[in-house]
């Protein structure tokens, strides 16, 4: 049988893959949870239809979430995940000499479990001694939160679903307060060509709380548009002004030091969403 | 009839688009020639299968193809377009006011005809006076050409059907020979993530040739993972020492001066390819 899994990206758009094998398929408390193999991209992991990670792109989004407010902040010790169950977040966030604990927080706890059975080069340090795994609403942690993280990064699904609340004013308010007094936070916000108003409201919310506001991009080709948009809150710290003796070496197979800087210059269209 | 366009960008990967019409469909003497109408896109233009250009995308391209190099060059007087029939990068050259000629060579006079009439915001300044127009075969109109041209852009399919000998190492020469003194040229070189061999090998072809070769990157969501890159041979002028002063402003929806200089900010496993 010639089985492909289509993801409608928008009503009238989508990619489209052909499936070897479906792993698992689940309906947890949270939302549907589909763990295929593919041809072109090597294990997926859909969430409500989305996808969400994939063995051939996944290092995109993980390295560009973790590394650039990393080495924004000068000394990062104790960083937060919030959503991110597959691992990949954590993965990159261990990279960084200076961090002494990586918490994350999950709400489906189905999610870590089938992405260390499936996608174990992308979950395998989840189990490292540095890192706590809360199984819990990540919202009602950040609101338990106080002056406690120098970095937090909000992994989450697009804003449907167990995210929608992830997405709002009060949930960036609680992250200020969850962060230390120089802290910093990014989210993954979605691509501007089909979600322009997400992003531009977003920023907006950001620049209300933040001192710095920063958004920048990627290209994840399995994610709608392929270019991705990150927003970054920071009290302190500006992504652009950090010195070149800051970056560490690490092993990366899309994060460079140019590329910290060069993410930041937007094409006009998505520059003008930050106006 | 719940009628949906999918092109398979690789054996087992692609995109799928709702349509709402197709205007017209053609086996021209070079390729299969369909322009549809989609709800996402608008109208697309799609060659032996493969979206060339879309009424709410294109703008990416051709701004990258044309602003890049017309910059890069401190006077571009006369502009070479090969391929390109769909009129866009040609609008785009027009936007500098230095550009006293701008000639375009399509193989296929059915891609300017039904672009003139399906796409006329892309294709409308195909009549402008500084434009001449050339129904005749690319590689061989550059190997009859010598220091001719400041800047010459190849905007070609991809390497299947009439653009092969685009790809070709004869060709490259053939430019360098076709180019004044400190000409330069640019072409369009696929994707990374499925063609990195491609990538690999012409830009490893320039570099034998020109004493400044570069390559750039775009995000267009309508092709093959949503990354495309651009590589540039220069034989004098340097992309990454382009003076402030020299962007004259011209309005665009994607290309600034940032971007400009950001655009060669390569993600790691790109640069690879170039090493």
């Amino acid at each position: 049988m010639d089985l492909w899994f289509t993801e409608k990206q928008t009503k009238h758009f989508g990619i489209t893959a052909k499936v070897k094998k479906t792993h698992h398929t689940e309906q947890t408390a949270f939302q549907q949870l589909d763990m295929i193999e593919t041809e072109e991209w090597g294990n997926m992991l859909v969430l409500d239809g989305m996808v969400m990670t994939t063995q051939k792109d996944e290092f995109v989004y993980h390295e560009m979430v973790a590394h650039v407010p990393l080495y924004t902040h000068p000394n990062p010790k104790h960083v937060l995940v919030v959503g991110g169950g597959d691992g990949g977040v954590i993965r990159e966030v261990l990279k960084h000499k200076s961090v002494e604990k990586a918490t994350l927080v999950e709400i489906d706890g189905k999610v870590i479990e089938y992405s260390k059975q499936y996608l174990p080069k992308i979950a395998g340090d989840l189990d490292d001694p540095r890192v706590e795994v809360k199984v819990d609403d990540g919202f009602m942690h950040i609101a338990n939160s106080e002056e406690e993280y120098d970095v937090i990064m909000v992994d989450s699904t697009e804003p449907v679903g167990p995210a929608v609340n992830l997405f709002s004013r009060g949930f960036y308010d609680g992250i200020a307060k969850a962060l230390k007094a120089d802290g910093i936070f990014v989210a993954q916000t979605d691509n501007p060509w089909f979600k322009a108003d997400l992003i531009k409201q977003v920023y907006q919310d950001v620049k209300e709380i933040f001192p710095v506001t920063r958004l920048y991009t990627a290209n994840i080709p399995t994610y709608p548009s392929g270019l991705w948009t990150f927003t970054m809150g920071s009290k302190e710290h500006d992504p652009l002004k950090v010195k070149q003796d800051r970056f560490d070496p690490i092993e990366t197979k899309y994060y460079t030091s140019d590329l910290h800087f060069a993410a930041f210059a937007l094409p006009k269209f998505v520059k003008d969403l930050t106006e």
